[in-house]
């Protein structure tokens, strides 16, 4: 019995159509990433487990894709753990490697074991897959694309202005004009956390700030009470009940809230470079603002925090992320390294960029024209021409058995193929080329220097 | 205790250099795939395990990697093989899907899948990561790129003909003159197995007499004999002994050696077809060679058998093969599908390159200048240009700290970056830059067009 074929659930088969949409994605990032001064690296797909466990929580290491010891891996397991069964603590024994979950940790693991060959500041970007056991679900997968920039080894707030201007400068190109780059502050929200009193309550505090739009201001203080946020604290944070403006006047109110927090204040003065900076250099299309919600990465953040927003009316969550890290290589033994990083999210921009219809025609690249095939005599003298042709660049095809004519003909339509050569004996006695536009069914004779102007 | 970072045996990191140099070479196969009018797609990293397994021989399910399955992989597991710890049966209870070998077997699974939606004849390519649990040695990873390019859906011998000008092609826009392209025939091999009457020695046929350079005839024949070819078979095959002429002559030998095989006759028939037609057409720099020892691929090749040879005096395996399979896909349940495909080595590939020393400098795409930092103000100013630059495509950075000159000098050296741009406060009052060019020293004052104009 022949297997009926299928793929695991949460991955995915790309068709030529969808891997070149793809690759125009990945090919404008990369442009932009190298315009910016970043240089790619590749890490492999699995590392050791001891490389990845323990750096992403318990529900990282749950999700991390074990690879099985090769062998008899069995030989040495410990009898205890095979006779109960117990499939946690057994994983260390019967499986050394694991595959990739992100690419900062891979790259922090790179950072520090090639540190005497990097010349830092580094600026690298890494395009590549990453596997997560997760429950499969609309938009999530257990095999998808990182595509990350980042630096290390420097605490320039030119950086943060930088990767502002990145994500403008992709976006921008891409044709999705109009997102918003929503930027905060690890240091604020410590601030704010200071300021409740409370840095245990911050996530359920930003999380019900969060829901201003949904619920009103009554709603959201009636959750941060039954969360266990005091009525003083709640009082004290008034302003950002009313946290609207522009990013300056923003600050202000920041500042205002913040003042007897120094470390509040550190990140109110970060803010401001970042964006005033942004604000004088200007961007091509997108939006910068300022959103004390914003708490990402929390346990690894310490400065600035981004988040990027499809543009209005296109219902996407972020399509984007990241932040500055002070201490990322510290777990490999390299202290005092700071990064600061951005990732794009490349599923979700292909379906909103699908969604707004922002693929140019031009990315499927299939033949110009296919070669029709009227027997081995004539494929030959078309096998001639193509061989010329593919010498300037030009892609073309030769059908390669001598169908039916119709089925020829539909062949090239079906793939999209532009244009038909006719090749019979009178066009060989008379060193001529038939060409047939197949979107308007005009045909014409033509001889080689016209064939190729017309197919170029 | 920080641990000391490594990544497992047989894995790679690829640093900036190191990529830059593999994607020319994957770039440059690209193209010429796309020209030639493949398509590309993209298969799971993973695949369920029953479409792997049994598709390699006993060797290869070994050498698959396997995926732990998440969760409580043990509660189902079968108490007898647990405690007998017999690992082979273990593993298909404790996991279901296991890492793509080679690109071959996930592009039938493709075809099978998908028929329904595809165009046949169907030309793909593919370029992806493969991973086998081999022993790693130089030249041999765990992880490493498969490049491959299929037709499925024609049996056509002019995509025999294509193939070869394919592998000419890439060979020579790499600057790769003078590969060998090896050509045999399954068909042929069949019938010098009919003509020695022993089908099952065939292996050990080849084997013995592709040593003929290294230990001469008689050392051959004696191998032959000690493998129990009988005596009269060794004379039947003597014009083996020397097969020596062009190909066409090497050709009529066959023709005369294999005259009472019909399907003898049929190897050589489709094999002067492909050299006619390669000849006629001509190739731009490689060589193509006949050679009956050719017997990669016996398993599952049915018709022709390439295998590419580096320039002579490179010391290096073949670094591409393929040839015709006639049921890829039957495994799958769908019958009747003929195909032929090649394949590029890129590993080794990459080192004769740099062996040959073939990577243009350009490869690299370093920073066209970085500005230096004198200071938030400087740095505000030199952003600005920065910007323009960028947007016409032109790659520049600011070095993100204010440090001493002489450090950021040093950093654009170490980088190859080969302009450093000036800006204090006098450039800022007469809008002009400093631009330095670090190979020369020579330093100029330029107004921004100026700048523009040098660095394009």
């Amino acid at each position: 019995m022949a297997q009926k074929p299928s793929i695991p659930k949460g991955t995915r088969d790309f068709s030529p159509a969808e891997v070149a949409k793809r690759n125009y994605i990945f090919s404008t990032i990369k442009t932009n990433f190298e315009k910016f001064g970043f240089q790619p690296i590749e890490t492999p797909s699995f590392e050791n487990s001891e490389t990845l466990m323990g750096k992403y929580g318990e529900e990282g290491d749950r999700l991390i894709f074990k690879i099985l010891n090769s062998g008899d891996y069995l030989a040495k397991a410990d009898a205890t753990l095979l006779e109960n069964r117990d499939s946690l603590k057994l994983t260390s024994h019967i499986s050394e490697k694991a595959l990739r979950y992100d690419l900062t940790v891979p790259f922090a693991r790179y950072v520090v074991q090639h540190q005497n060959e990097i010349e830092f500041p580094f600026k690298r970007y890494q395009i590549q897959p990453v596997w997560r056991a997760d429950r499969p679900q609309k938009g999530r997968f257990r095999e998808f694309y990182q595509c990350d920039a980042d630096v290390v080894g420097s605490n320039s707030l030119w950086q943060e202005v930088e990767l502002v201007q990145l994500y403008d400068s992709v976006f921008s190109q891409l044709g999705l004009g109009g997102v918003t780059i929503k930027i905060n502050n690890r240091k604020i929200l410590s601030g704010i956390a200071e300021v409740i009193g409370a840095s245990d309550k911050l996530i359920d505090f930003t999380v019900a700030l969060d829901k201003l739009d949904k619920i009103g201001e009554d709603g959201v203080k009636k959750e941060m009470l039954e969360k266990g946020i005091s009525e003083t604290a709640i009082e004290i944070v008034q302003p950002l009940f009313n946290f609207t403006g522009t990013i300056n006047e923003k600050i202000e109110k920041l500042a205002q809230l913040l003042a007897n927090s120094e470390e509040g204040m550190k990140g109110v003065n970060e803010l401001q470079f970042i964006c005033d900076n942004v604000t004088t250099l200007g961007l091509q299309t997108a939006f910068l603002d300022l959103d004390v919600t914003l708490a990402r990465g929390l346990n690894y953040y310490t400065g600035a925090i981004f988040e990027v927003a499809a543009p209005k009316g296109v219902a996407m969550g972020s399509i984007g992320g990241g932040g500055r890290y002070d201490d990322l290589t510290g777990i490999f033994g390299l202290k005092n390294m700071s990064g600061v990083g951005i990732s794009f999210g490349l599923d979700r921009i292909a379906l909103v960029m699908e969604e707004v219809g922002l693929f140019p025609e031009a990315v499927l690249a299939t033949s110009k024209a296919l070669f029709l095939n009227f027997g081995d005599k004539e494929a030959l003298y078309s096998m001639k021409a193509i061989g010329k042709l593919r010498q300037k660049g030009i892609k073309v095809e030769l059908y390669p058995d001598k169908s039916k004519i119709d089925k020829q003909f539909k062949h090239a339509d079906r793939r999209g193929i532009p244009f038909a050569v006719i090749v019979g004996e009178s066009e060989i006695e008379r060193e001529e080329f038939g060409l047939k536009n197949l979107a308007t069914g005009e045909q014409q004779k033509v001889d080689f220097a016209t064939l190729v102007t017309l197919l170029q």
